[in-house]
């Protein structure tokens, strides 16, 4: 094999981050892996929005089934965000034997046994690193050099939105509508910040890492959820006065056999390493039997640290494809 | 294939850590692997020396050649210390086949083109997690999901004494000389404490992250390497009053196609993610031109943290024996 070819579902932030690393780094990548990227196919729904880069007019086409059915492709990238199509689609592209890339944590979340096993019996490949943190590549840690220890906790700071409100409050005192204002004005946070501010997309996070470091499926919706919406500055000011920061967490952990889980604001010791993770950043730390405490920190969102996410599962699916 | 035979050169801190994790989580192993991981020798030079753990006499041996040329081994886990007789044991067991992964970075990064060009050769897989950070899964990381990143720096605090010296030095006011007897007292500093104190540990560290991240290998001995042993309370007070903190710091970063790099206290903003690593623990800060900053926190030596990381290669071989 000399180039492996890639069709792209989404044409948005993460979608146009991917395509601009394996363009742009198409020589870097054929170096280290052998195999060159080729991205044949880009559904792109709706022509008319920005875009962060361009493609040839030859690449894009409106119609899910040039991708999913084309038996060229090697590897469907699914980056539409959203429960459904995107659940169908990967299903679509798994069943037709192609590898799935995915960075799409609704769908996954909502559909992971479904999703996982419908690869399996397809002997395909899912990946889904860029669902989880971004950039940050914790789920192959946890699925890689750490799976000879069995997983006691994980705790994460999941949602960059959040944890940009929850630094600002902190550090300049401010309201949480003040701030939230100010974070919907500079594009930090949606015109509707229900899924970040009240805990949903981190609960969806913190599912899929139950589901690989503790090998059981939770629903996001049985995650009992606490957003930040509530917190006040004088909240911040007492977790202040107690040594203390709050940070929107995601925790599980096993105690005597039971899997405890919650997403919630939560004052932790300034001096714990997650107190020390601000403005849009993410962190996962996670504790094992045998490594004891380690944290993953970086970009929790963007195209271009989501694309890296995204970009390494497609070279780790490259690699494999040649053995 | 259902069991994985392994043979273990050295017994002492990290070779007791990996025979621990090796048989205490061996179910789990095999419950996520498919393979069950067997210790079916283990070298053990001085068998006067207290050990972390016992293993049965019949496991035990003092002729490397007991491991090295047993034809029933697949996997030989180097954990000795030292440039040789390490080196020509783990070239002698790629030579006779056998999968090697290795905790040793004196030997690694003396000998990396040797080694890895011996493994390439001979077709076996050679893995050394463990080599840098411990059990931190950074190697795998700048490996596997970072890989469509061309990287643009590595800035590392990679040794645990000169970062539990630097930071009782910063806490408690000590000079380096009390602070480094007290660390002796409690073992977490060597009797002769050059390798550590001076650099020399952090600069084989920064080899094999240059060698992994850049592709170009500079010996240990042509990185520019200073320690710690001049630094003064002074010299940590003048940094805190600029609003720093004196780490070291193993850092290589390319400008213009010019690799540069260096091992050497560095006064870092007290605000960097590095400055808040404390202790014993290591942390590699790693930019990527596409997923920006990024950082892995851990404990960086220790026999199970290590072993940890071992095991993570031991089992990414005996998965990729199955295929």
């Amino acid at each position: 094999m000399k180039t492996a070819k890639i069709g792209l579902l989404g044409f948005g932030n993460v979608g146009g981050g991917t395509y601009k690393i394996l363009t742009d780094n198409a020589d870097l990548i054929e170096s280290r892996v052998g195999v060159r990227p080729e991205v044949v196919r880009i559904l792109q729904r709706n022509r008319n929005k920005k875009r962060l880069v361009e493609a040839s007019p030859a690449l894009l086409t409106e119609d899910p089934d040039d991708i999913l059915l084309n038996p060229d492709i090697d590897i469907v990238v699914e980056m539409l965000g959203g429960i459904e199509p995107a659940t169908s689609f990967m299903l679509q592209a798994m069943k037709n034997g192609k590898h799935v890339v995915s960075a799409n944590k609704a769908a996954i979340a909502a559909n992971y046994k479904l999703l996982t096993e419908t690869a399996a019996a397809n002997n395909v490949e899912f990946l889904f690193e860029a669902s989880v943190a971004g950039g940050i590549p914790v789920l192959a840690a946890i699925e890689g050099s750490l799976q000879a220890n069995d997983f006691v906790e994980i705790m994460g700071i999941l949602n960059g939105t959040t944890n940009y409100i929850l630094t600002k409050m902190t550090d300049e005192g401010l309201s949480y509508d003040e701030v939230l204002k100010d974070a919907q004005e500079k594009g930090f946070a949606e015109a509707d910040p229900t899924a970040d501010v009240e805990g949903l997309d981190a609960a969806n996070k913190l599912s899929i890492l139950i589901a690989l470091a503790f090998g059981r499926y939770v629903a996001p919706s049985d995650i009992p959820t606490t957003g930040i919406s509530k917190i006040t500055p004088a909240d911040i000011d007492a977790a202040r006065s107690r040594g203390k920061k709050i940070k929107l967490i995601g925790q599980a952990s096993l105690e005597d056999g039971k899997l405890n889980y919650s997403v919630k604001p939560v004052e932790l010791e300034a001096s714990h390493p997650l107190a020390g993770v601000n403005n849009e950043f993410n962190a996962v730390y996670i504790t094992g039997d045998m490594v004891g405490e380690l944290m993953f920190y970086g970009k929790g969102a963007g195209p271009l640290p989501t694309g890296s996410a995204v970009c390494g599962d497609i070279l780790q699916i490259m690699r494999d494809m040649c053995k």
